[in-house]
């Protein structure tokens, strides 16, 4: 068992947090995360009320937290006070600015995480008093900046903390799959993980089997950063942010056309809802992350803990063991 | 001190080699290294045999190796002999294909590293029969594919290397810069680090003191992969490489002209030699890794080395304690 701050401060067995991936982080499988000894966190960030409640009341009795897109969430403020009234573990807010989620979290006595992918992100959200911060490298699927990578930013955000408010807790995110990846991160500086492909590849994660034999068959040079599918969705992401994917069909046909994807919207989008609803992921999106090399089998979540906890320790001791 | 297969092999008392960037891994700096207990290297990428040999005579009794830019060691194949007869502790080859130094280099019974970027180099280069394999993430300054981070990369690799040829030693580079990433690269699967950027920064390096400055007040967003540079100095990189440097105002004037700068290449490769001439890195380039925030001092090469392999090794006795 790994004992870090993260551990102490959130009663968990395992220093990981489940990334609040949309769609796939739904209640049961943060259910099954705080299950099994780690920090469950519902994904809300395309979502609604209704599916909120619903995810909730799927975690039935788990204590879990909930992730927000910060510039979504901008668009539709009451579902803070929507998921704040369910009493959740921690709110993470990601991509936008936390300022005005703060006030409310903290008067609801709930711990805010705030995910960052530079430097003055993290400066802005530790001077906004956020009880925790997580560190995203470019390596991470899905959306971010991608303007850094997580081995630098981690210790260099590490530092940041050190020095102004070092009670913060400290996360890394993106790459980080196994104990190997696990325990190199509480090396950089972090108090724990926040997890979401290995935790996408699992039993309890609601990933339909297609996408899953392609990620099982992936390598880590198969993915790529990208805004063709957030054009295809019809997703108004700020500028500056790409998701990583894994290259497919679509990709190829439009990284670097996406002017010209942008003119035939109309007929890309109906292609794309097909695709969707067939499941043809030559077209339709899966956003991994650049660990998806990493992933060869689709164990329970309690598994995936219990292997990357033990792992991390294993290495810990023995690379202790050979420094004198 | 921290044994590892790298240590072993070699007989170094610190898992560290110095990365053989151009212009300052000369023969002075590289002796420093391999006498602090590291792996000291020269970096011969672009230069002759007139230098190479001078830099072999500099390191005088201190055994160290010397990278080639692959690439640049087609054009001029006969380097390799040149290096040869200095019984080199290692020859490193990054960027290009390694295929063709293989057989001198093992008949001279000299160690063969080579440097990637990706999966299928890593896989060639253990086809190959590569002494030891250098997993270089996109962190790293100077040039490289920049398609991969270190904290995927490196693990990736290792799974290859214990797949495939057990034996091979591999390095991580990209990123490194304190004892939190050594321990990390540990972690990870390495068995060292090849560091560049941190070993720039001390007193034995060649680097000019406005340069050093530059440095010591960046933080890590503050570089940039671009090939703006490589255009400016007629250097005819293959397709897929840019390199890692600071932004400075030459690469705000032309990241994404970079047409217009061919078409007007003469003025500024005029404009770019006075540059460099007047130690005026407004315009000319200093190529450093994403790691240059965690760099914030000039000491003795010996003390970074020490500090390095001090720290990675409390860290890792922590974290150890910690894990049950």
């Amino acid at each position: 068992m790994l004992t870090t701050r993260l551990t102490d401060r959130f009663g968990l067995s395992v220093p990981v947090a489940l990334a609040p991936m949309d769609t796939f982080a739904d209640g049961r499988l943060a259910a099954t995360v705080t299950r099994a000894g780690g920090l469950g966190v519902i994904g809300a960030g395309y979502r609604d009320a209704e599916w909120l409640d619903a995810q909730f009341a799927a975690a039935a009795d788990a204590p879990v937290g909930v992730g927000f897109i910060g510039w979504r969430l901008a668009e539709q403020p009451h579902l803070l006070d929507v998921a704040l009234a369910h009493s959740p573990a921690v709110v993470i807010v990601s991509f936008g600015d936390p300022a005005p989620s703060a006030a409310p979290i903290r008067a609801a006595g709930v711990p805010l995480m705030v995910q960052l992918n530079d430097l003055d992100e993290a400066r802005r959200a530790i001077d906004l008093g956020a009880q925790g911060i997580i560190a995203q490298g470019g390596e991470a699927g899905g959306h971010g900046k991608g303007v850094r990578s997580t081995f630098t930013l981690v210790p260099e955000v590490a530092d940041l903390v050190a020095d102004r408010a070092p009670e913060t807790l400290l996360l890394a995110s993106g790459g980080i799959a196994d104990g190997r990846g696990l325990a190199a991160a509480l090396a950089l500086g972090a108090d724990g993980a926040l997890v979401g492909s290995r935790l996408w590849a699992t039993r309890e994660a609601p990933v339909a089997p297609a996408a899953r034999q392609r990620v099982l068959a992936a390598r880590s040079d198969d993915t790529v950063r990208t805004g063709v599918f957030d054009i295809v969705r019809g997703f108004h992401w700020p500028a500056g942010y790409t998701g990583r994917t894994l290259r497919n069909d679509f990709v190829r046909r439009w990284l670097g056309r996406e002017d010209i994807l942008r003119a035939e919207l109309d007929e890309a989008q109906r292609d794309y809802q097909s695709a969707v609803t067939a499941a043809d992921f030559d077209v339709a999106a899966i956003h991994i992350g650049e660990d998806v090399g990493l992933i060869d089998d689709i164990p329970g979540t309690a598994e995936v803990l219990a292997a990357m906890s033990r792992d991390a320790a294993t290495i810990l001791h023995r690379l202790s063991g050979s420094a004198n």
